[in-house]
């Protein structure tokens, strides 16, 4: 991934507050919208849901997930060209007893402060999403897939 | 649905160019953009895919797939809050042969004009998306699931 590229990418996850989450739904994909926050070091993503929502439950009963975020739309750029990244990985509920749960809240309401409230309703929880491959596109013919060794570097670099 | 829900999700369908496409791949979910149409009396989708994308190699081996869109983000609505519609349904390849193609290729036209050139592309093709159920979050607590009838009312409605 070249330094251009890596720029293109940090930009796009840092700036983009949500991303469209694929789950398995009784063996075929499902697809909502999460609002999600980068965690510590860029070692994955972390989300806020509810039991109550269908994504929950599937993530329980099927941890392989599908994270994918957008550039907005620009008049200037066609629609086949906007940047984006899909990121195939696992989801983890982050147990609030776990070591790394107060880091993951707080990378969550640094982005969403006005979600603080949501922490105090019983069927909200964090997962985490670990990548295991991302798939970068910058703009036509503009791919590449990266390690989330390599995700990691690029989302810590300044 | 109530008139100002379907007015909601009709301006939401026609003025979003792209949606995010759920796929099945090796059996966990997979997300990628797709620019997308609205066929002739809503009765579905229409996208013009590659068959050297991942995608579209997936709605082949396994035609469920789900198809989400999302209003654009604006600075006065949370992220939690902005509207969104996740489709489930079944990809279908269009063939050139097919009664039907004549008008989903224009469909797809009226829309994307820049990507006629693509239609010279071997490689490339039409696919309809029928949808089978229809989940509309227009706001915070503002869900609805409507069948594929009260959507193509939706739709065709002025």
């Amino acid at each position: 991934m070249n330094p251009a590229q890596a720029q293109a990418l940090r930009e796009l996850l840092e700036t983009q507050p949500v991303a469209s989450l694929g789950t398995l739904h009784k063996g075929e994909p499902f697809v909502s919208m999460v609002p999600f926050a980068i965690l510590p070091g860029g070692t994955g993503f972390v989300i806020h849901v509810s039991r109550l929502a269908t994504h929950t439950q599937d993530m329980l009963s099927s941890p392989p997930v599908s994270l994918m975020v957008l550039a907005p739309q620009r008049p200037e750029i066609p629609a086949q060209a906007l940047a984006r990244v899909s990121i195939q990985g696992r989801a983890q509920p982050c147990a609030e007893s776990a070591s790394d749960y107060a880091e993951a809240r707080l990378a969550y309401l640094a982005r969403f402060p006005q979600s603080a409230d949501l922490f105090d309703f019983a069927d909200f929880s964090l997962f985490a999403v670990l990548p295991r491959s991302i798939r970068f596109v910058g703009g036509f013919a503009q791919a590449t897939t990266i390690s989330p060794e390599v995700l990691a570097d690029v989302l810590s670099s300044a």
